[in-house]
């Protein structure tokens, strides 16, 4: 029997995998979500849980955002979908349609309502290995073998993974999440951070001079400041400043197997999709978004709301709320352009 | 004295890293291999090793499979080649040719004669810890400081690597490989899954909606489903799905440091190369390349036995059968006039 | 209050994160740099550490290296500046010019004055796993929870970070240091190699044959050799080779994220930039640098001093003293030019 055919049910929320809870009468589905009710069955009260369009049943509460499932929506079973208004006349028949302005964050927080984070019960497992003068806050969770260095700061409700390594003298707030076998040193994080497993943070930059007999590694001096409810993919790299600082700013997310290079700055809620890297002192700053396997070079500004496409190369500094693609990289409508182009000539 | 001086003879095989059996007789080659013998000299009967063309002697078996290495294979000192029949008569005199159909087959399992993997003693490192309920299989080994998390289930012969951190209620299925510092949560694997070491299975997807104050993270509710006989590689990650799984198909492999996102779907027998990424919710049908570095966006379909070349950026969905290269993807023949066309244009 | 908040002062060298030596006087920053002093002031004699140029004050060495910050040499308060001769009369009145030919090579032997590695101590902690006949050197630090196989060698002074795992009979030189969470196994190590966190080391290489019911593993019987003086960053992947040995030369350094294939060589004092790939039996000749995102087909010839440019596609040999760039590889020249071309066609 193979794990596809164990692997049961499909419906999200697997009872072995996730906490639950419920169910939630209607009312308080409005109340998260702020939806406005339309549809003519409102028969339908208690809900026991969240399932996508195809296998959600009068008891699931679904969620449709992407017109390219819009025949899953027309024949749909779900007891209710939140929906944006501009489908709202798309929801079939006996199916209530929670309208909200934005579907998928209110569709985030009734799976967060179904499914909450489990209460820390601030456990800590006796093979961790606490170094001297360390300060561990209240409600601390520290899974086995994890290791924390001496005078580390580790704010309130924090959960430490097993095998983390938290280095010497790193600070971070309250409500971090630091997953399995991440290291992290010469750093300081703000409060709610998020490392997923295999992250590496404060490492030494790739800084090195030509010397008589070969490369000379250059000291790195700096740090790596990450503000609060960054998020850090797993298995992505950061590493530490050599002058300055490497920064995230608070609110950024970056996703698995990205590489931020030494003395990098990013701004506030930047989005930076996975295997995309950012090379040593280059500035991004706010709303930045930097699509998957996108690379930016050093020493570089990337202006304000800026959109970085997949695999662009960027070469240059781009302005504030410039969108650019290819390699190197140039404005989308430029791109689309040339290949057009391109493609024409090469018909001839 | 250098690593490189120490490292003394190439041959493969070191005896300090590999287990190693034999001597066999041709007999037993043919036997394994189903190979036709041909050659004037068939006095050479016993084998003692594998090696490569330029580095075998008489006692050893090599192997021919690319045109670019031919010149080797015609001054071998080889007992014995293996050899497709299209280069047969390329094989030097004095050396055996077994001609099968075909050779890097033939040659894995020649290989594996002289080099079985070891058999497992069902050692089990006292420093693991082992979960309230999890169910061990028989002739598990467990490896110093691996977790197994609550519940959680290993098939009969499973290798639990040192430091692997397999998650509550994970479960795997017969003669699994971990290796060192994997971490898996949320995951039902099938047997005769192989990861290899860091590599990320199960953790969060990147999904997250724009709130009043920043991003939300979206509750990410799916599992992860691996099917048998599959293999991940070195660092890669594949995140759970938000409301559907995350599925690799039966016998797909996937390279080191490949990303695959949240609610992708691969088929069976697929090759991932080296540093490419699949993004959410795609999905991959069977016997699909993906060649290394290439990116896939979201939400696409690609038909059976696609082949996405190298650095490929693929916005679409791909026809089965379909060869695409380039970034964005166009069909192999139209890229290569694109670049004839434009280093002619370039030229006047 | 934020970790940005909270980092205080951002001058290099956070006293909670590294070691610091000092002051020092002119004479001494003279001895190892072998600057040339200039200047009309020379009564500041005492330094007592390194800063940026916009930082710095009087008791800090700084150093200008980019012509992009020539506007923050002309201001700064620094009371030294390494400097390179085109650039000396720019240091402004009051700073001492310390003219050297190379500038970068001499701000790291200074930043390295004031905060050398710190002395070793030989802690070996008690919760390592040494296996049974391993060779441990003198002074050689271990980590908690590191785990060091049967038979391995250990030179002098090496560091093997927390939770390292050293497989069965590795060998490494003096004064290795290897990161947390770094796996090694078949494979030998010259002196002073430098393994980041979370690099994987001689796992497998990416190898099957097709047999009659799916891909099938080829035994991958050769070693990783990695030749003194050489890095390799956070989470990038070295596999063994196959039937020869995956080389790495002398002094070579790698970055975070990237990926060498089995039985690639590279030869001494490359550079491979973060993310770039270089797939199997590749040979990579001395000083050849490899940018970020660049990947290289297998069993190609890159010769001596090429320079791939960042993303680019390498797919046939590139000659020795070539540059490239793009996908495929082309001279930088041509690259450019059909990027001129296109954008002219495409503006018609």
């Amino acid at each position: 029997m193979t794990a596809e055919d164990k692997s049961g049910a499909s419906l999200p929320g697997d009872a072995r995998f996730f906490y639950k809870e419920g169910p939630f009468p209607l009312s308080r589905l409005v109340e998260v979500t702020g939806a406005d009710v339309q549809g003519d069955n409102t028969q339908q009260d208690m809900f026991v849980g969240v399932a996508p369009l195809h296998e959600a049943n009068a008891e699931h509460v679904s969620f449709f955002d992407n017109r390219r499932y819009l025949p899953l929506l027309e024949k749909t079973r779900a007891g209710a979908v939140i929906v944006g208004s501009a489908f709202a006349d798309k929801v079939p028949e006996g199916c209530i349609a929670l309208v909200v302005k934005e579907p998928y964050l209110a569709w985030s927080r009734v799976a967060r309502l179904f499914h909450p984070r489990p209460v820390l019960e601030g456990k800590q497992h006796p093979s961790a290995v606490i170094g001297e003068g360390a300060v561990i806050g209240r409600c601390v969770e520290i899974g086995p073998f994890a290791v924390i260095g001496q005078g580390a700061q580790i704010g309130d409700g924090c959960v430490i993974g097993a095998h983390a390594v938290i280095g010497e003298h790193v600070e971070m707030g309250a409500g971090c999440i630091i997953g399995s076998q991440v290291t992290v040193s010469h750093a300081l994080l703000g409060e709610r951070v998020i490392l997923y497993p295999g992250a590496r943070i404060g490492q030494d930059g790739f800084g090195f001079a030509v010397g008589p007999e070969g490369f000379e590694s250059v000291p790195q001096l700096g740090r790596v400041i990450i503000g609060d409810g960054v998020e850090v993919g797993a298995n992505s790299t950061i590493d530490r400043g050599s002058m300055r600082d490497t920064v995230i700013g608070a609110g950024t997310r970056i996703d698995n197997l990205v590489q931020i290079g030494h003395n990098a700055q990013l701004g506030r809620c930047c989005i930076v999709v996975s295997q995309a890297g950012v090379s040593g002192s280059t500035i991004v700053e706010d709303f930045v978004t930097i699509a998957a396997q996108a690379g930016l070079a050093g020493h570089l500004r990337i202006g304000t709301k800026a959109r970085i496409g997949a695999q662009c190369g960027v070469m240059s500094d781009v302005d504030a709320g410039a969108d650019v693609i290819g390699s190197p990289a140039m404005p989308f409508r430029e791109f689309f352009r040339n290949i057009a182009t391109l493609r024409k000539l090469s018909r001839k």
